[in-house]
């Protein structure tokens, strides 16, 4: 990792959000039941195009001719287990990014191991919790067992670590309400994704994606009476967000 | 076709939307995991009774009971392909009308080649867009290629244009940010779904269906801020819809 | 059963509520693809940790780890047959409470005698409307039929009535509105399955769970214009709701 953090700042998220917006990056998401809805609001709110199709049959087809994958692995059933090797040879192939995304695999073993299997492939980001990083790499120290790889780290919590070849990023933006709501952790992963296929530097990347998302929830919060209501606030806030509502509540700590 | 443009105006849709809410009808959709909620939602505020069923071992029983069936090619998977065939012969014995949507068929080959099979079954209306029309039927014109059969054509755009033996109808209502909404176009052929249960006339259900659901949408976006406050706007705009409203708003061109 | 009603009132179900709000019980659902997300949701916006998978190699662990299970019936796929037993086993031998929500088995008779199999595995609370318990017991009395058995009966309409070894309630809350939502029955399924884990006493459980959420669906309904403003304003009032709004609306009969 290089010595001095890398840059980051208001400006850097919101030329990539501008770049998202212009560009309209298809992003193919597999992901968890629970959240298949929500991510696709959330992605169209940015101006990404979802699909989310996990049949194995066309998978393919759908992540050659995207611009971003996500694996996100909640809800791990035999046609999503048939499926995410068919996509990420196919994202491998057109040279597309791709984040995984280990939902649960604290909760499964089944699902743990299949996480690391998967872990080979390189993700470009591995999106993640604390306690989902300790029972993948277990008795190791989240900002070690990925130095020296490829593989960016965006480890989400409190405070966000994002952790990569172009070095290590805190942030600290979010509101304790977007924990109240289902799959927000896994919207953001599909974020992370579609403001890959708008830069090459995935650190920046992850923490672009994780501010615009994390300041969006900031200000559905001040509008929102509860849970319910933060929902449609925060794919409004995603809606309209620009560089001075990100650059008055960025928090890199 | 006919020579003249079919009858068509606010009281027709009004008429059919109140028979609508005073029938219930039951409207059984095999839709994508993305929609499913969504359009249970939209069935639901409309008046009318959804079922969602995907599984093979009972999809015909819901189909035969049902009063119309919808066949939405979403996320096509396994379990999808083979509920589909029964609940399509299960809707035909008992006589019931059908929807076929069949969504990025210009996205995936074996998912378009699914879709042409489907067509020889005689949906009652086809509801799709340009580009997945032209993955269907490589180098035709959209009112050419189904002039002739019992297919009515509700192809959805900017302006829609609904073509069967009754004759071609073009609408032009909506609004832009149903577009930054995911499943509105997947609802849409529900709803089309749920009015031919209550019409003998294709070509004015799928255009009374359109109509109310655009026209919904219309007055969803003078309360909403954006795609997030934009859906229960529409859920409740589905709610209270009335004749005054439609007849206020309606643009057929 | 007892001669005398059984005790409830609104400090009982607020002392649940406030019982589950600090113990943050783990509830694993089965349940259909349309109720997923809004269950999730209206777990977490009351305080409880839902998990969804129905994925049959991992749902052992999930719940066993749990402390409650839902079975919900629909959408009744082959990964939701093939997962239900394993979840059924694995709660059974951790000794935690499970909810039988057997939807829409008057419109499939496959799934019907699916939902009877499963009723000899004993549901700790059976949560059904009174057509559901037509197809599973035909010619019986509802109030009848599991008397005798550890099975506490949660009957939904208009009148709830919770009947089990602790006696027969009767309760009135709730708001029409409620009903043009869909999954707003499979939801209070999961949230029966949320108050069993804080309580030893089924009938006050199931009968907590309704009180709230119902009394919930009526602080929403003031808020709301429709179906659609409906659900964030249940969530927002599941997240508040107090002691001295359930006191005030309260309606035993």
């Amino acid at each position: 990792m290089s010595a001095s953090p890398p840059d980051f700042d208001a400006s850097i998220a919101a030329d990539l959000l501008g770049r998202l917006r212009r560009k309209s990056p298809r992003v193919h998401c597999i992901t968890n039941a629970v959240a298949q809805q929500f991510t696709a609001n959330v992605l169209l709110a940015l101006g990404a195009i979802p699909s989310m199709t996990i049949a194995p049959e066309e998978v393919a087809s759908f992540a050659a001719g995207a611009d971003a994958l996500l694996v996100n692995l909640g809800t791990l059933d035999d046609t999503r287990r048939a499926a995410i090797p068919k996509a990420l040879e196919a994202a491998k192939t057109a040279g597309k990014p791709f984040v995984l995304d280990p939902v649960f695999v604290n909760r499964s073993s089944v699902r743990c191991s299949y996480a690391q299997d998967l872990l080979t492939a390189s993700p470009t980001v591995l999106r993640s919790n604390r306690e989902e990083l300790a029972a993948l790499y277990p008795g190791q120290e989240p900002l070690e067992f990925l130095s020296g790889t490829s593989v960016t780290l965006a480890m989400t919590g409190a405070e966000d670590v994002i952790s990569g070849q172009g070095g290590t990023l805190r942030l600290a933006n979010g509101h304790p309400l977007l924990a109240r709501v289902t799959a927000t952790g896994c919207a953001g992963g599909a974020v992370i994704a579609a403001f890959l296929s708008v830069s090459d530097d995935p650190v920046q990347a992850a923490a672009g994606a994780l501010t615009v998302f994390n300041v969006a929830g900031e200000m559905a919060a001040t509008r929102a009476r509860g849970p319910g209501t933060l929902v449609p606030e925060l794919l409004d806030a995603l809606y309209v967000i620009d560089e001075g509502q990100i650059a008055e509540r960025l928090k890199r700590v």
